[in-house]
């Protein structure tokens, strides 16, 4: 598991809680592919997982962690039971490479996840993009045409330079994060030549996996959503992120796509994001559902969440990695649809509901364990 | 459609809304058979439905029907479209029959749906029980056999005694309240001896409907509902009924099953039915859930939900009217598990969640179709 | 009384709500001035308040109340019953008076007004401006010189300009809106030139309500606020005008104000109003406090308000009316401080908190008496 | 300051914040007494209190400290530094005397607030009551009348024989419960034989604060309350003994009081407190307020509140032990009515509404230091 914005809150809380997890030392909530469905079925072992990474600022792993102990995300004797190993573990996260090209930035990634694979040995390696939310890039033609692309590397968005070179090395990817990453058609093109597979974007965490069931039961129920309105509050690293306009409407699609993919039809409302910075990694989403009924009667619903976005966040990375490298062990490329259930946006062909996407990752993880 | 407790706010809706839209004066907004999966599949139109019934008090349909309208549950110039039509259908409204003994009303009951059925030359005739909740009877042994519950008849509750008629008339039966109705085992024996389907209990119209969706969520993501506490105020002839502790207990039951059946274990909290007169047929339902996720870390979601339980129900009625109607023209006999969908706590073998009853409800119609 | 915006939905209601009371049709709840504390106290009689106004638009006072009553503001059969009076009061509603220039404008209205004055024999004329928010106008040193501004009346906004021309005409002015209105400084000094008196700003109906009385019990109770967001959720003409950015920073600006003014520092987090045509003139307003108890504890308060807008502001219209024409007949000139009561962002010198509003306005009442 | 129930969360959590204070480690939120309004006004300083108490349990301060802490409640790192005075405070506690008769009883607490206040020097001794609450004991004449009583203590439940040994005492008393306590009229009565004041009762810390600002804002906006509904949902030892149907009836009762009294009539709704253990001494409270304006238009506003009780009671122990001993020292007997802010059921004739309270426990302050 090589993670891009390895210092990052999504990431510390991954990489603690996998090292606490292997002591023994918590359970495994929040960990889909620890559910009884799972067991058993071929996926690679918690305990198998080495870790390395990237990112661009030098901040320890232990120093951040601390952080978000204070913040009420890490519990404090637990991470001081890790933290020897944790320290073993930031040895592994490098600096992001930055070359006069981005081709030579892309062949400096290479290097170095192929260093990582050998020296480790791992038969799968997984690059998970759990760095700052990038604006939406420009559009080009490179972003389309793989073949233009290998001439262009210098239109790739971070995200997308990183996908790039985790295809060329052989790896594959996931991305946890609303950027352009592996959206980009000529990324997906590379990853099918390259014979890998790959899964995003935007892990879904919170008001979106609300959506995501309460959207189907009105269709279900052929009541009429007139409007939906959202207000997330946050702080923490990614709430700062989305003060940037343009990392803001990039998560804000993604939040409200599958509404009308579910539904049909676009109801009235919109979505916002909004920076408190007290709110620290505890985010308040609040919504409002007017919907109407037979004879036309109006009725509404309000959900109001509080979730600790890092601590729902962390199992899944550990989730798609292990589910991600079975599918890579198992020849499967391109674009892994099954794995919608973890995103706001998901790559590929797949259900917008909930449900229908936990039944496909279900049939997914059997058919892998057959194969 | 045979309506027990025909003058009452679901049953008014019912009939009411039928009215309007067989003339064109409204959707079928919340009608479930008539979203497109539905169509062409054999239904009985919603035209061919010819409605008679029972209760026990004599106010007209109309007059409860603008009561209805005062409350904001039915629009008052719809309401005046369809006033002439009501008075027609109020003919058919008898009072229930009560004989000096059980066995005598039985027998009046089977009388009543017999001429019913033979005036209107009915191919299938569907008793639907809307009547007020009744208290939880006393246990019988007679309960439970269907022989001896023939020499017995007095230790059946009115809704019980009403599915018994039903049944010995030929009749299907959808028991929409949480009473015993067709509960009893010796009830389900008598259903399968006479050949007849029937569906039940407790129609699904609100908090039970969210949990049924959001339980299911946090099982699939294996986060640990800690706590799940809920309050439901209503007003209504309903919500006066539920006053009745016997009733009310008989109820919250009823609503705390989906909560263990999906989850596997029974969180703390519990639910509560209050009565506020004021509210009318607008209820409001708070809900608190407390969660744990990776770490422990503890989270919460609250909801809120303002529905108008009449204009809910009434739809489901005729859609459960219309699908009891076409298994008993495919002659199926006994629980319908498939239409859990419309349930709260669903006779016969059924899943839990919401969204694999769905997958249940559009199954079994493709194949009454293919039948 | 003149209403500016007089076609208006607060309007509107207004004269409706004025037209039932007086016929017996309905009570007085929302009027301030009905409360015990006030009655007795020389007040000039809802009987005597006689409309006129103008608007921009020619719509007739009945259609725009038909459609209040669609839309669930006006009980139906109250309207028809004073449908009559209704089209008496419309042919005194003119058309606002556009002249070639600011200054002959001005005369236009001075002579509307004198005109109406005469015409009804009243003793006191209050301009009441309901007529929808503008953008915050670009500032100018007239705005704050009443010598300059007699030469510059193009400078003003079309709130300000009515106000001029109500001084002018020795009418009282009340401004409902966040329009500049009388927050010129050039217009205070005008009143008080002229010995009139004007109360105002924005009228406060819904979320700053609620901060004005819990805002104080943070402060009284030492407890930090640390955040304090807010979301406003609308539809109807109001809603609509607000899409415009500069209307939507001039009343976001006076909904926090209450915050910093009660608690002596700004807490973080900020206050949205978005535009949700299908809410009508139902608004939700949700709001999250987040704040600190003893030994840094952190806690969360958070209030949801469904209010109907113009039902809650139509009877303080009546109200400040009433109050505004006894502080003329009492011969007191400039802003009305006492009447903060009413405003988000009062005018003079005024407590913050609503209990110490209360006071003041009671005080107020006593005083006018006792004069 | 002399706590009864000294072990219980509330006491805990007052004293050690006492001790954070003292020693600098923690600011004063939450403590009334530390605003400007009170600054210099000659009440007692929080370095002057001296802490001894009862219990009937033994469990060391500390260890129910360090409960509060894991749940919470008390920051880690300011335990540990106070841990040390903290054991120097166990000391101080006693088991509760338990002897053959009330009389001798008395006669032991007599004896021991006597040798406390000699060996400490203190000019005023302040009994403060936070033991659990207790149900409400039967009717008994000598519950009205001093003269009997003192041949019938056996008549008085532990809360209120603990009032009489106090005043016997010449002790001031604080009753932060609904238990009986000081309500009784003998007691009443007692008090002012001995000289001594008395405040109470039951602490206002969540859903009743919040009600006693919103009930005079529905009031002085004329609006008609139609329903109020409250939920508590609470766990920790004060949520377990809610459990008993006689503390809770307590409880709920001293709930309701604030609304009938600020609108002067009893809305519809009822208020429950139900158990929750998992949510520790996080308390949640959720209430929904239905109410008319203008024209009968019907609104609601719901609120939930999410308060740690503890945090919230501790430092009004503080502030009402330091407001009680200024009052002795001041030779003020009796109710203490002008402390009404800090209580749901306020002991005197006392206004309901928090502003009100809030002004005349700002003149208390002034009128005690200008004697
Ligand atoms: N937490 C959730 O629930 C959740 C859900 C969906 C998506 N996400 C996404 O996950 C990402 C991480 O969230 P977070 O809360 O950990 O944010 P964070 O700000 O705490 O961490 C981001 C990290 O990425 C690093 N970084 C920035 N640019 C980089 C680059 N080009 N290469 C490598 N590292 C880089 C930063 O230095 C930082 O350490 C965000 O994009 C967020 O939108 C999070
Ligand atoms: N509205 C919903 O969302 C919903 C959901 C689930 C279940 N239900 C159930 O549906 C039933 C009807 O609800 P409602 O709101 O219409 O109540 P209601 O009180 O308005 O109507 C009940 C009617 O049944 C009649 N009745 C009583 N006893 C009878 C008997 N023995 N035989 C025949 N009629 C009898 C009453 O006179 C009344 O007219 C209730 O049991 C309720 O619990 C309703
Ligand atoms: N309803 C409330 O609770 C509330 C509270 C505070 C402030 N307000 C303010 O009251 C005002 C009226 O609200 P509403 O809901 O009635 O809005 P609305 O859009 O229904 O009515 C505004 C009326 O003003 C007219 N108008 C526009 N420009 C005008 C002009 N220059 N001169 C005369 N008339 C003009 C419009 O044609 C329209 O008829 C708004 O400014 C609103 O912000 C309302
Ligand atoms: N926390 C709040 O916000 C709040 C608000 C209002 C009232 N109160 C009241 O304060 C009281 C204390 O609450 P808590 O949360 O600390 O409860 P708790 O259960 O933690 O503590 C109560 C303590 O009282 C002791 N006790 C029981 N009976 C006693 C007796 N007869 N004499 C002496 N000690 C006795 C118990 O052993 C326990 O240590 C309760 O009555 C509660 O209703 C609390
Ligand atoms: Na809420
Ligand atoms: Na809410």
């Amino acid at each position: 598991m090589w993670l891009v914005g390895a210092r990052g809150a999504v990431a510390v809380t991954s990489v603690t809680g996998l090292l606490a997890v292997r002591a023994g030392l918590t359970g495994t909530a929040g960990c889909v592919t620890e559910l009884p469905q799972f067991s058993g079925r071929g996926l690679p072992d918690l305990a198998d997982l080495v870790v390395g990474g990237y990112d661009v600022v030098g901040t320890p792993l232990l120093k951040r962690a601390e952080q978000l102990s204070a913040a009420g995300v890490l519990p404090g004797p637990l991470l001081a039971a890790v933290a020897g190993e944790l320290a073993e573990v930031d040895k592994r996260v490098l600096m992001l490479p930055v070359r006069a090209t981005a081709a030579e930035t892309v062949e400096a990634v290479i290097g170095d996840l192929t260093a990582f694979r050998d020296r480790h040995d791992l038969d799968a390696l997984v690059v998970v993009n759990v760095a700052s939310t990038e604006p939406r890039p420009a559009d080009h033609p490179a972003h389309a045409d793989v073949t233009m692309l290998r001439g262009h590397l210098e239109v790739l968005p971070p995200s997308a330079l990183m996908a790039c070179a985790a295809f060329e090395a052989g790896c594959a990817f996931v991305d946890f994060t609303p950027s352009a990453g592996v959206r980009l058609p000529a990324l997906d093109e590379l990853a099918r030549l390259r014979g890998v597979p790959y899964a995003g974007s935007d892990g879904k965490t919170g008001e979106t996996l609300i959506r995501s069931v309460l959207a189907p039961m009105f269709a279900s129920r052929n009541l009429t959503v007139r409007s939906w309105s959202g207000v997330n509050l946050l702080g923490g690293g990614d709430g700062a992120t989305l003060t940037d306009p343009g990392a803001n409407a990039a998560k804000t699609a993604s939040k409200e796509r599958v509404l009308s993919e579910v539904l049909g039809y676009r109801p009235q409302g919109s979505t916002r994001i909004d920076y408190v910075e007290e709110l620290g990694d505890f985010k308040t989403a609040w919504d409002l559902i007017s919907f109407a009924g037979f004879l036309g009667t109006r009725m509404r619903l309000e959900f109001t969440w509080h979730g600790c976005d890092s601590a729902l966040a962390a199992p899944l990375v550990l989730d798609l990695t292990r589910l991600t490298a079975a599918a890579q062990r198992a020849n499967r490329s391109g674009a892994l649809a099954e794995l919608a259930f973890f995103f706001k946006d998901p790559a590929g062909a797949a259900p917008a509901g909930l449900a229908e996407q936990w039944s496909a990752l279900v049939s997914f993880v059997s058919a892998l364990d057959a194969a």
